[in-house]
């Protein structure tokens, strides 16, 4: 075997051996079954080190052109000599080119970045929307999980219909109509998490030019996604009695858009609650119109003084409402759990689209939720969570009060995650981000929420549910430092010096 | 109040106190804070049960227009008054209409279908592509849950990181070296399931029209998922060693494709393996016609001979493999986690869907497998499979073999699933289907696995994993039987009686 080494080139020695290999190998110099030298012998024959040699063989193996077994060495497979990758340069794939538009120009990764910094030590965080970790019932969950292992194993493993396992489909139905909708378990799909009937929504109703309807604000990932699948997303404002019907029915004629997108109940980002008149008069406007009611409900559940006004889905007797919750907020955002009820036609829409993107959710999971609500657990953890995040929320709002910067206001939320606070005029966000950073405070600046980007510096949000408790005052009191540094040098000097221009 | 009651209309008696009560709320005869007779008592003054007003009642608290409190009666609250449902007919929403002609159009349900009839005590079906629930390491699991809730706690219910939980990347990157793959954990994203990587796929590259190849016949969900995002989706036929990559080039050229999607290890339905030579055909013919490659890697681990040659992924040096895998097969269906390995820039964009579409993956189950494969838990697992998947499959072979009907045909898979076996000529499929299910078996008929459906008589897919080893024997026995069935008649008398026409 003659196998020369040119010690000055570029190639690593063990490639070159390899090389010289494949082309005895593809030469049929060394037909298939050939033994090759062992690794030892050949590395003293070369002058080189065992290793070398070893990698060698290894990169042989790993192209399939020889195989090694102990006790017989390496030997030369038969299908090789044909195999042949060509010597010349191969260009690379141009990727980019290959992306269809929507995806080629969208990079954004929102969520996931604000989720990454959740995380962090010494970090204070009113970024994120994920229940209190504190509060996680992971005792029951400990005691179910154990109890599932001896009464169902391995159904519990077993794939399950693509509607989701029907007892949570009952047990969910019981969650509706504490919520005052009345639904059987197979007006229900499970999904993974509601995100994914948002997801849904869009592959089942948007034609790329189309438009939605949202509220401005709105949860970012719902522009983001109705964006992503070509829509044109046009915002309805919103004032404290929630979107204002009053627009709304000039932005139908308009814009004919396919549906609207609503988070009636302590919405995301603001915390206000439509009130039960508009709810009417945006339900009359819908079948006026013709328009599909899109309701995302997360937080109704978690309402801090009275019951809030009942769902759209329950005062809708028409069936124009498609109603999407989840438990990521009332118990963990880790399960990716979620629902829709909806009218027969589109809940088949939406099983379809279960069964060809990922077939069903994930089995264990929906066992334990349906234990879970059964056994009485989740009502009992939706009382405390009432309570818990009832205190969190004042105890934000008192060191709002407390520390309070001029040209800063907020709302009181009767229920959810947040509080969206007002900022002095002409703030710079990120400087506000810079400065709030330096004081390992975390904050969700307001631009996301627009869907034109364009009163991005107006407003943050506040969530109070993730944080530990004892750091809400110092986070607001750093919070508030931050924006006064902010708007110092400017705006809160300028307050006091202006002079009129005539 | 005056509420009169028409006992002979077609409205029920609780609705028409209802409505009575709604105008009176309406009109202000019952302005806000008015407290509603007790049930009682205007059941006995209108002479009707008392369950009628109560029902009644429940109505209008839906609606929201009145509130009750134990002790203190039925309220009508403030915001009612405003509220108003239009009288008048409402239409009922046109939701056909208003879906995408994709969504519209497309109404089968295959897999869900199939999912829904491998259940019935006495069926026996070789119709799933389910791994045996016998075989279930349910005991290992409960263990490892055991000592999750002990140490990780809080941690395993939180959210997971976009592109998945660190550690199980890590743990795959051990599986990929297994496999002959060079990947370390941040050249993969975990996936809801390795369908979910055909979805992404789908929605990344291809634009309607665009043209996709596949091998024919292949996995019936790929061609579901190309289709709907508006693929031509082109054949590219199969012999005993796989994908024919001397018609390749002819349909590169011809049909410029937007990437090529193929199982080249124990193929679904057939079972056929791509060879070494053909592999390195394959990547060569992409590097020259610039062809991302998209391969399909559930089966396989699950030899049951000798190690099969190296995925693409193993031998593509320049990039152009994208890798998906699944422990669908391998473990259950219903923990729905897959995961796909490839270039950095394809890597992002699966990230950015995975975060638009449904964040992450369900944690708990990530840290399930992740401990799953570091106790080495997994590698006894595949073993334990080989052996026992490789005398179910040779049951069935010799089943196939005792029982054989003259004009059928069938290969011997080296690894996998499925037996892909050829009928007499001219079979009708759905009296096959019939006569199969009488003698309560069932298997899935080739029709779904060709792109252009022609050819769907030829051949069915029998699974040996799922079904009780002991009714292999029998199940295969009636499937005979039907098949002798079904052929009779026509094809086997014809089969002797052939004459020549001139």
């Amino acid at each position: 075997m003659r196998i020369v080494i040119n010690r000055n080139a570029d190639t690593p020695i063990y490639l070159q051996i390899k090389n010289r290999l494949r082309e005895m190998i593809f030469s049929d110099v060394l037909p298939a079954g050939t033994i090759l030298p062992p690794e030892r012998s050949l590395a003293k024959s070369l002058e080189v080190n065992r290793s070398t040699v070893i990698k060698a063989y290894q990169e042989l193996k790993a192209d399939g052109l020889v195989d090694s077994h102990v006790g017989k060495g390496t030997i030369v497979l038969s299908q090789a000599k044909q195999a042949a990758l060509p010597d010349g340069y191969i260009n690379p794939l141009p990727w980019y080119q290959l992306f269809t538009e929507t995806i080629a120009g969208s990079n954004d990764n929102i969520i996931g970045d604000i989720m990454a910094i959740t995380g962090g030590d010494d970090l204070i965080s009113f970024a994120g929307g994920i229940p209190a970790p504190s509060l996680y019932p992971v005792e029951i969950m400990r005691e179910i999980q154990a109890d599932l292992y001896r009464k169902t194993s391995r159904e519990m493993f077993l794939h399950s219909p693509v509607e989701g396992h029907y007892p949570l489909r009952e047990s969910i139905s019981y969650l509706l109509r504490q919520r005052q909708i009345a639904a059987s378990a197979k007006d229900t799909v499970i999904l993974s998490g509601s995100q994914q009937g948002l997801d849904f929504a869009a592959r089942i109703f948007i034609r790329p030019g189309d438009t939605v309807l949202v509220e401005e604000p709105t949860f970012f990932g719902a522009i983001q996604i109705f964006r992503s699948a070509g829509a044109r997303v046009i915002g309805v404002p919103i004032d404290q009695d929630g979107l204002r019907t009053d627009v709304l029915e000039a932005l139908l004629v308009r814009h004919r858009p396919k549906f609207i997108y609503t988070l009636p109940t302590f919405q995301n980002p603001s915390g206000v609650t439509l009130s039960l008149e508009r709810r009417y008069q945006l339900l009359n406007l819908a079948y006026q119109y013709q328009l599909p009611v899109l309701e995302d409900d997360p937080y109704g559940e978690l309402y801090y003084d009275s019951a809030p006004v009942p769902p759209l889905k329950a005062l809708d007797r028409h069936g124009y409402v498609i109603y999407l919750s989840t438990f990521s907020k009332s118990l963990f955002l880790g399960l990716r759990v979620g629902w829709i009820t909806a009218p027969p036609q589109v809940l088949a829409k939406f099983a379809h689209l279960k069964q060809m993107t990922d077939l069903h959710v994930n089995t264990p999971a929906q066992f334990l939720l349906d234990a879970f609500i059964r056994r009485g657990d989740y009502d009992n953890h939706i009382a405390l969570l009432r309570q818990e995040y009832a205190g969190r929320r004042d105890r934000m709002l008192e060191a709002l009060g407390k520390y309070k910067v001029p040209g800063t206001s907020w709302n009181k939320p009767l229920g959810g995650y947040y509080v969206w606070c007002r900022l002095p005029d002409n703030i710079v966000r990120h400087k506000l981000v810079a400065n709030a950073g330096k004081r390992r405070v975390v904050f969700l600046p307001g631009e996301a929420f627009y869907p034109d980007g364009t009163q991005g510096d107006t407003h943050v949000r506040l969530n109070y549910t993730f944080v530990n408790p004892d750091q809400i005052e110092p986070g607001i009191k750093h919070f508030m430092q931050a924006v006064r540094e902010t708007a110092t040098d400017r705006d809160l000097e300028n307050e006091h010096n202006i002079k009129p221009l005539v």
